[in-house]
């Protein structure tokens, strides 16, 4: 099992993930109904890096690397992690997590922000915060859950560097 | 004096406004070294919409309306504002934000949210907190301002819909 940069080629691989999570609307900001031609756009070419999580030749999770804001705010970056659901429940995102806080520092970026958590997503919540990721925001009513309506959105940060 | 959608004809008369202030780097996530094109594409290409202020045939001051996050997050806008250093204190940002409200609840959005407001521009943050939006994230060091360093950036929000 390793973690490694994802190529083109990994894509195929990466959309059943990608379209699994995205189509079900409880987790990420991007339309339930996002093609595969957009989502590679959103996770393959406008992030600036993008990793996949491998076991053997089988792709089980993926996760990407960008700025998260130009300017004044380029020193922290924005991560977004999938995991298939085969592959659930086994320190996936966790070992995601933590490549990508290394991968940052690599990058030269000084902080992590996760700008849209869904408060109904509490595994996530509670991982992230385990992590070392403060919740530094709280946006009310900001994430239309398809099941709950109008839930809260949490903004969780972390600063990397010591 | 009065508000109107943007033509792209404005925008050699809105690049004066925005180059000044974001080339100074001490309140937008813009790189200081953006240039007319990309000033164009950010401004005028990319938002949902662009509105000018005018005082007869002078453009005084701009601001934008976009949707914030895609998908679960797609009914809360965000909106930036400029105002010409020739128009300060006039109450022209007020009358802008007011008419961004009131813009964004006909494109039938019901939140507004400014994700990066930097925590040293106190002027922007009285102003916004008076017309009703709380400061709901408060990001640590995360804005690099040019003289102070690096400082935090608030998330400020208000539901628009009674």
């Amino acid at each position: 099992m390793k973690i490694r940069e994802a190529l083109i080629e990994d894509f195929d691989e990466i959309w059943p993930i990608f379209h699994e999570i995205v189509s079900a609307g409880e987790t990420y900001a991007y339309p339930q109904e996002t093609t595969k031609e957009q989502a590679l756009k959103i996770w393959i070419e406008t992030p600036r890096k993008t990793y996949v999580f491998v076991d053997g030749s089988q792709i089980l999770g993926t996760y990407y690397i960008k700025t998260n804001q130009a300017g004044p705010g380029s020193h922290v970056c924005n991560c977004g992690y999938m995991v298939s659901s085969k592959a659930r429940s086994k320190g996936l995102a966790t070992a995601m997590c933590q490549h990508s806080q290394e991968q940052a520092i690599k990058l030269g970026y000084k902080a992590m922000q996760f700008n849209f958590v869904a408060s109904s997503n509490q595994w996530a919540v509670r991982l992230w915060s385990k992590l070392g990721f403060d919740t530094v925001g709280h946006l009310p009513k900001a994430f239309n859950h398809p099941k709950k309506g109008y839930v809260d959105a949490l903004v969780m940060y972390k600063w990397l560097q010591t």
